[in-house]
């Protein structure tokens, strides 16, 4: 029987919550496909900090290292945000996203037909928007040289460097180019080469990398124009690659589309099939504990795991397709719910879906 | 008779086109309010390529700095996009706001309850949205050092500086607040403090510069949040503060919850009332020169001149008044119209809000 380990990692509010509903959906996968999950916990941010007095903990590190694949729920809160900056639970993300080469970050942003109601923008913008924001995460200006000093002429000063070599590029342009080939083959490399001597090295190796990849139809799109145009005409997207801190912005602008962040997942990815997986939304403070928290984004990145690390492509499929089959009978918690009295708490979500896989 | 200097940069593509719409509103201000405007034209971007073989040619510095207002059309081009990169139109943009120091770029987004329907956000989400972003425009990662090299061990290298100081950070901020207090007393200052250093500083001059407005309810946002909340729920928004790249990418996603660019006018400000003033839409070449341009961009742009340089609010606000009333008739340019067949032209426009003024 083949097994797989995986580091779990259930974090703050309502991390540990939605973690232990997909740790559920995991279980009935191991039926189905006669494999075996071993599980080790490891700690992350705050709970972090107060347990082990920093945002990240060796063994966190160790037992990730050790693993198949990450699972994590969700890191930070109220309760550290005065924290000195390092003992802020922000520090325990960059850092295992450093230590583990998590260089690629796949953010997908659909849109169910059912679902396109509870978006903010008009039904037929975005019902049926399907597309992916492939983000560099272990470089450019998150990494780079930090300075805080006294200018000679007597001022405050402060900078970051945004920082990108040949290689970060040549490899995270190669993932984008291959999740296009297994995609519709668009891809829209996102910069801003009329500004940034970075951006303008960006472009020369995405250049570089398309010829590789003939089939895939690529262009280059200015930042700011890419902010408009997600808003404008979200469906035009297939895969969108950029570096680090455009990422950020515009996958969680990407989110947006879809109506609700409490369905989102992502990948980050190293190279081979080492990845950790986490639902984009954050700890929720405000009803951690409560039950009330959508476990959808959460088992929808185990079942990203399942296809990444773990080629189990057909019960990721599964998970996917039961989870859209539960949106469609018009099951919802309350984050997503148009009706909110009407709305059920994260177990029976769970039960929903583990009953039509 | 008070007079006044503005310098006019028409520009490229429909720039010449929506600038000369402009011009016949100010001559009617002209009468109404006993003033009297000259002008000096300049040369900027494409045209200056093409003529003066420089993006930005002295005298057009020389015109601007001696006039009172710039009055701009718009840059840039596919004829240049090519070009080596000191013969490149925004060139001639980012060096015109270094040289006459325009640190405040001001960004309105307005969606007119007539107009909601054509954003792609949905009607009860835009109408009535009425906020400002104020974007430093002369620091940051847009001018700070820009390398290209060889590592030692010998991979391509890109890195851009992120560099602001107090003194830059302080100016913005008091505009900030300023501008908050003649609205509605509400400012957002967005950063990502909990990565960068420059934010960090950025963060603690906004809280030093708020103790001199105790009337302004402010607070901090996280620049992939606000990327969110813009989409999510943009009424929340009052005025926005952020910097230079930040503020790029917000402005313009901020710009297409109006539903149209063709209507966005902005103000980039030096200390003391002079200013710059331009639309926010490109020189879109694809309709130059057939008259189908729409003018009401210029048209407010002008209107902010009135106001912020000219100290004219009032014929300022009539200009405003006057493309409401004719919006509200439901006069449209191709851009904005439900029915392109009943769309009519640039000149068309500004005769039917000449005749409202
Ligand atoms: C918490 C923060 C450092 C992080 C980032 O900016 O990368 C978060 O916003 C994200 O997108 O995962
Ligand atoms: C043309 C470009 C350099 C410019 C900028 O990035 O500032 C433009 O996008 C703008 O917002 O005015």
């Amino acid at each position: 029987m083949k097994s797989f380990n995986i580091a779990v990692i259930p974090g703050d509010g309502i991390g540990p919550e939605v973690v232990e509903e997909a740790l559920k959906v995991l279980a009935v996968i191991e039926e189905q496909e006669n494999v075996k999950f071993h599980y080790q916990y490891g700690r992350l941010g705050g709970c972090a900090i107060d347990e082990d007095g920093t945002p990240l903990p060796e063994h966190t590190v160790q037992i990730s290292k050790a693993a198949d694949a990450v699972l994590l729920g969700a890191v930070g809160g109220p309760k550290w945000d005065q924290n000195p900056s390092h003992l802020r639970p922000e520090v325990g993300i960059l850092g295992i996203r450093k230590a583990l080469g998590l260089y690629a970050n796949l953010r997908p942003a659909i849109t169910y037909e059912c679902m396109a109601k509870v978006s903010s923008l008009k039904e037929e913008v975005v019902a049926g928007v399907d597309l992916m924001v492939v983000r560099e995460l272990t470089g450019g200006i998150y990494f780079g040289d930090k300075k805080r000093f006294t200018s000679e002429d007597g001022k405050e000063t402060a900078t970051d460097t945004l920082i990108y070599q040949e290689d970060e590029i040549d490899r995270i342009a190669r993932k984008a180019f291959e999740i296009a080939m297994k995609r519709n083959k668009r891809l829209v490399s996102v910069d801003k080469a009329n500004v940034l001597e970075s951006s303008r090295l960006w472009r020369s190796i995405i250049e570089k990398v398309a010829k590789d990849y003939p089939e895939v139809e690529y262009s280059h799109m200015l930042v700011d124009n890419c902010a408009m145009q997600l808003v404008r005409a979200p469906k035009q997207f297939d895969v969108i690659v950029t570096e680090n801190m455009f990422g950020d912005i515009l996958s969680d602008e990407a989110s947006m589309l879809t109506g609700s962040i409490g369905m989102l997942a992502s990948a980050s990815l190293s190279d081979g099939n080492f990845g950790l997986y986490e639902p984009i939304h954050g700890t929720a403070p405000d009803i951690a504990g409560k039950g009330l928290a959508n476990p959808i984004a959460t088992i929808l990145s185990a079942a990203l795991m399942l296809r990444y690390s773990f080629g189990l492509d057909q019960a990721a499929q599964r998970i996917e397709e039961a989870v859209e089959t539960v949106l469609n009978r018009g099951v919802r918690t309350s984050d997503i719910a148009e009706d909110r009295e009407k709305a059920i708490g994260t177990k029976e979500m769970t039960e929903q879906i583990l009953s039509v896989l």
